[in-house]
């Protein structure tokens, strides 16, 4: 099976194997090694001199974490969205009794920085800033550098980061941006089963975890860094996924983090140039289209559910349709983590052999 | 390695083996197939006629889970404590601001039915009693279904019970006995690595939800039994664990739960029996003994840290001391799961050996 979802992505045989390895005490001396040994990596991927700390939940759970350890009820948080996982991050704050403002935008376009200023400069009360760093939903990339050069440089606010399926994919510099928590998750980038979450904690974090009244506790950061002193979880974690992150981490860290990037946004293009050679239309603009989703526009007439079956039975393909109000309009294609072009060329042949029996007719195949 | 702690257990090969399948569509037909019979297996277990919810979370988020999809902020609640996991499951609901009263009983020792009954007949503002069904800390088991009959039949109270190291090792009729919420986790009784938690939830713990005030989004039970309709979870889940966990539940019911339960009563009176023949001290009263870790007193004048480590590097034999108050002074047996007698002859036959030369006298070797 081709599984090209936006996540869980195939992971490659050796690191599924170190699943099955057997379990070990999460208090003994070869898990504290070995939370050390992936801790250090974890900061090199963040690109961060804090801790990142290991959650035993989804990425959904590491959001959740984002907004308890800094935030108090009543706090006044602009929440970004060009999708549905900026909703659903504007939710939880809203859940936890923050004061939201939402800046929402068209959906296959990125966050606009002019309307973000102006937003701001408005409303000095504002706390906090949440950002989806990538929209797995439309398909599209926010310039989180540039979001950051606003949030941080011009109006000194904390800057919270959905970072679920950019980290470990995309360019990101967590401390030279300035980015104060980042919250990713194992089946995206790094090559892994879904069931652990990562998330960064800048010192300004800290501060605002101080005065933060959210009530939490199994997502409370302040344990999981009092029993990282001792080389422990607070709670017993996904040992198997530790074990796979291991050898995962080894291989990011080997494979280098610039050749990864690079690698990623070239298979990234691949596919994008291939439906626009079909004749296909991108759901996202060519200037914001992320290197890890391709989202495509279903030509009028085509069923979407018909075109995904026929994928799936017919050449093992298994693609993802749009969220909420894009269900049935888009086509999505993920391509994280250690995707070939081959995996995507094969999607491609699928689409151009499937359309046209569905009566796709392109517009660059010429009438003569 | 001899893992001999009360969680994470040493998890049979094949179930093992399943942690290694490659990854599925967690919106697919494969995946809702699965979570179907998976369910359909967990209310076997539980002995209930309401659905089971699956969390990607350690035991700790389900307990979290527990109060807060059914309690508000000021709510009077009842802790009981035999333990530091009593101890946690209060912290949380005052940490969600519930008002809560604990009602701690000596370590070792089990909830005194009695005390409990004057204690809810005190104070009728009462809405809920939280009450640990198997205490690992110190190795004791409550009488949950007496504790039940007082809490529900003569009281009518809201039973949330931490059931992580209970459930599918020792009795539990959760329809029956009108518990309205339990957790449990993976890494126990299930036979299963840890990373996945469950949570039955009556129809009582429903209408509670209806009016509960506490936030919760990524534990909030209505979005996993909205999701579950369509057969998919919330959130992305850890498929590997429900790939190792279908497998885990098959076995389990095809041994059924009687024998299960009668094979662990069994196994838990043999450690006992055997540390009793040393000469060695149990922590917990025999009458409330639990049947899933056995816990001994150290004896005078031996340290526990190097009693730990001698186990540990000269017989490959992973044991736990106690916690908090009980650090260095009990060290605590596991035999969770697929126990053999064996493996703890192995380990009484290590400290038969090891005692004697770190000092210990037994009291029952009689002097010539």
């Amino acid at each position: 099976m081709n599984l090209r979802i936006p996540g869980p992505i195939p992971v490659p045989d050796d690191i599924l194997h170190e699943m099955s390895r057997p379990m070990i005490n999460h208090r003994g001396p070869e898990f504290k090694e070995m939370l050390y040994r992936v801790s250090g990596r974890l900061k090199q991927v963040f690109d961060t001199r804090e801790n990142i700390y290991i959650l035993t939940a989804s990425g959904t759970g590491a959001l959740e974490a984002a907004v308890v350890n800094t935030l108090s009820p009543g706090d006044k948080v602009l929440c970004t969205t060009i999708g549905s996982f900026g909703d659903r991050f504007a939710e939880i704050a809203e859940r936890f009794g923050a004061d939201i403002t939402t800046l929402g935008f068209p959906l296959g376009t990125a966050v606009d920085l002019e309307q973000l200023r102006s937003t701001l400069e408005a409303d000095d009360g504002i706390k906090a800033v949440l950002v989806t760093h990538n929209e797995t939903s439309t398909g599209v990339t926010n310039d989180l550098e540039s979001i950051a050069n606003v949030v941080k440089g011009q109006f000194d606010k904390l800057l919270l980061v959905d970072g679920i399926s950019s980290v470990c994919s995309i360019p990101l510099h967590t401390d030279a941006w300035r980015c104060d928590v980042i919250a990713t998750a194992s089946q995206k980038g790094w090559m892994l089963p879904p069931g652990l979450a990562f998330i960064s904690f800048s010192k300004r974090a800290w501060r605002a975890h101080a005065e933060a009244k959210m009530p939490r506790f199994y997502f409370d950061l302040a344990q999981y860094q009092h029993y990282f002193e001792i080389g422990q979880p607070p709670y017993t974690p996904s040992i198997s996924m530790m074990f796979a992150l291991d050898l995962a981490l080894e291989r990011i860290i080997d494979e280098g983090l610039a050749a990864l990037y690079e690698r990623q946004a070239r298979i990234g293009k691949f596919p994008r140039s291939g439906l626009l050679a079909q004749g296909l239309e991108l759901f996202a603009n060519e200037r914001v289209a992320s290197d890890t989703v391709t989202a495509f526009k279903i030509p009028n007439g085509i069923d979407s559910t018909e075109l995904i079956n026929i994928l799936q039975n017919e050449y093992q393909i298994v693609v993802a349709t749009g969220q909420e109000s894009l269900k049935g309009k888009i086509i999505r294609i993920g391509h994280m983590g250690h995707t070939t072009e081959a995996e995507i060329q094969d999607v491609l042949d699928a689409l151009a052999e499937t359309l046209p029996k569905m009566g796709f007719i392109s517009p660059t195949t010429s009438v003569v």
